[in-house]
């Protein structure tokens, strides 16, 4: 198999869409299959994010492929985040540099228009074919469509069929892969806010809207058509927690009570919170990703739950890499998946544990002071030394040449300075005095 | 569910037949299905190890359902370590105090024991049924049988289908059902040393054997028919390794120089290496035990590596504790099954984790003088003390009212304590001068 002849792509979500533009562009002879039906003709629900943030990352694999510009019109930049707290007071933090952002977009209309892409260039798509074998070994899939079963053999199969991917499955079926699923103790449920009377934004359009309340938060993202898709990212049990919730008298009281500025913005809270569905959160671990005719890409390889924004992000980099690989072997994919492999997993643990760490900064850090001057030293150690400190945020979001790996390594280093650093006496006021070019030496020191 | 008439017990291994008999003697009407032939009348291959140590806390479930007598004539008692060095040098460490031992038994003859008498007490015993689908809400098995398809309808499913369960897989695809399965970096390979020209053992009978070696070990235990069932744990990959392995002049240089002293005892060496499976370790987590009508026990719940020698027996525990949680709720297993899955998964993650410590301790540790000494030691604290110090191996493996989460605090609590005993200047000369009762009254301080 050191050039396929036929790739089959399990999955025509975001990633297997974008992969497939990829190596239809390489001349490669793509198909792509989904059990699902075509998200085209079909009104799909359930499970999935409505939004999502597109960052530097995701954007650069786009590029590559010719298609950021279209993607960028039917996006809202966000500048920050902008915290709303009890009283619905507000403060804003700027995710980056006067200039960098994250997009929020709509997950069906972005895998839309890729799946439009990748066939006007030859990509054949087949829904409706939920795949249920696979052997490895010969490269041969079956699916069932209907009460039809069918068989499909290539020179490489792709599972980019996600976080519970059937192909993943069948590789966990063969002797020595690691494997894990862990769920965090949170479920999110989605909500909405309309636009208002003049189909107006009702809140501040270019942010990422939070209500951090420590132990679980609401967040709310822009649309290009002036709503918000508000989440709730709350727990299963305890107390609040959604099984508490359990009339609307409840999760009226608990709204009133807990992000009482949104209340009067959300006129269905009542039946979205009764109809959408509580969706659980899971980060999947497994290695290896390659075994005989199959790769693992995206979600499947490496699930994670999605407080960097980074889930799509990093399954277009996975494209890039993988395409760069292709680039630099001559095509020779028996030397570039065990490369990919090797490049990726690092990165893919990486980000997986920064997702991790940022929900608790999300739902409790970004409400403190101390945490807030601690991003405000950063911003101003980064304007004077734009190369030797980028904070950790920015290096996973707008660094898109720096591995989320280092991104993990270097922000480790930089919270331990910064935590010396906030030991500063009266540092609230004296923070302007600091010897910020001693402060960005110690990194090095550290190394 | 509170008192399931029909119960569904998948796997007939050691824990599903034990299990089977608990339930029988309880009154239930029990089925056991199991995808392979019936090992009474079929030679059975493959994956399992021949022999099995079986100590205290198995022994002790087999007593509560009358059966120790009839297994104990069939095993082999092993009082200790018997350590061979590279020169054929022997040093033996005994496992417990005078008349603590453990018993080295056939897999399969104990098996099969174990399957006629819960034959003999009315449980049904479908063999050939291959487990292909589970529904957990429903209470549904469907199983394969050459091609006939069946179905089963029960109360309630025990899944005791060991570390590649059927039923656990079914529960994983269910939401937040946590998971994992990790290897070790060694696989094993089971060899044999034959009786002596006159029927006798080779070696010294009432002792397992070990050839640590850092790395990798081999290790030997006798069988009653005078044989030794050899295990070599060695690195899949790496040099040495089985992949370095490959030609029977590489197989008989590396025995002649690592473990010169066995050789001459194995004339079948060559054969069974090239012959016998190399097979992996793997260990499972998953949570929770139970779901719907479905639970699941052994090491389907929680499979673990061989070096500690308890994997059995914590399946048999797991047994006995189920059966004591239906006597303390009158048979309500609404009851019942979350308090065992509450009770019980600490102590099986705690026995996973000494079985992965223990290996080192087998390969490497137990060739160290400072180490034997650190055991002496403890050894003497334990005599003196024989309540307020019980070593960790004999909390393990001989005191079955502890359990093994205890055992693994414990433990660690010994091993600070002893860590800084053994920094005592001229230990080796003075260590019988020791102030022991200072030594144990640490325990309680830490505590």
């Amino acid at each position: 198999m050191n050039k396929p002849h036929s790739i089959s792509i399990v999955g025509a979500g975001l990633v297997g869409s974008l992969l497939s533009i990829y190596l239809a562009r390489r001349g490669y002879a793509v198909t792509v299959f989904d059990r699902r039906y075509d998200m085209r003709s079909h009104m799909l629900g359930g499970g999935r994010s409505i939004n999502l943030a597109l960052s530097n990352r995701g954007l650069r694999a786009l590029g590559e492929v010719g298609l950021t510009v279209q993607t960028k019109l039917n996006s809202v930049p966000m500048k920050g985040r902008l915290m709303h707290d009890l009283s619905g007071q507000l403060t804003f933090q700027p995710y980056g540099k006067e200039g960098e952002y994250i997009n929020s977009i709509s997950r069906s209309g972005l895998n839309k228009f890729l799946i439009n892409e990748a066939e006007n260039l030859g990509v054949k798509f087949l829904f409706e074919h939920r795949c249920i074998n696979v052997d490895a070994e010969k490269g041969e899939l079956t699916f069932q469509q209907y009460s039809e079963t069918t068989h499909q053999n290539s020179d490489l199969i792709i599972g980019a069929d996600g976080a519970f991917s059937a192909i993943r499955g069948a590789l966990q079926m063969t002797d020595r892969f690691e494997y894990s699923q862990t769920y965090i103790e949170h479920g999110y449920k989605e909500l909405r806010i309309p636009p208002g009377p003049n189909g107006e934004f009702q809140l501040e359009k270019e942010a990422l809207h939070i209500w951090p309340r420590q132990r679980f938060m609401l967040i709310a993202l822009p649309n290009p058509d002036a709503t918000f898709t508000c989440t709730l990212f709350f727990p299963f049990e305890g107390d609040p927690s959604f099984a508490t919730l359990e009339t609307d008298e409840d999760i009226s009281q608990f709204f009133q009570k807990t992000f009482p500025d949104v209340v009067p913005l959300m006129p269905t809270l009542l039946e979205d919170f009764r109809d959408n569905p509580t969706s659980s959160l899971v980060t999947i671990r497994c290695y290896p990703w390659v075994r005989n005719k199959v790769v693992l890409i995206g979600d499947a390889a490496h699930g994670i739950v999605p407080f960097f924004g980074q889930g799509m992000n990093a399954g277009f980099e996975d494209c890039r890499i993988l395409n760069q690989l292709l680039d630099a072997s001559g095509d020779d994919w028996e030397k570039a998946l065990p490369e990919f492999v090797r490049l990726r997993k690092p990165d893919a643990d990486a980000i997986a544990q920064l997702a991790l760490d940022n929900f608790i900064e999300m739902r409790d850090l970004v409400a403190d002071p101390d945490f807030l001057l601690r991003k405000k030293i950063e911003a101003r150690l980064h304007e004077l030394y734009p190369s030797q400190w980028i904070p950790l945020y920015s290096m996973v979001t707008f660094n898109d040449n720096s591995r989320y790996s280092e991104a993990l390594q270097t922000g480790m280093r930089q919270k331990q300075i910064m935590d010396d650093v906030m030991k500063t006496p009266s540092i609230e006021t004296k923070w302007t005095q600091l010897d910020f070019g001693e402060i960005v030496s110690r990194i090095k020191r550290q190394k």
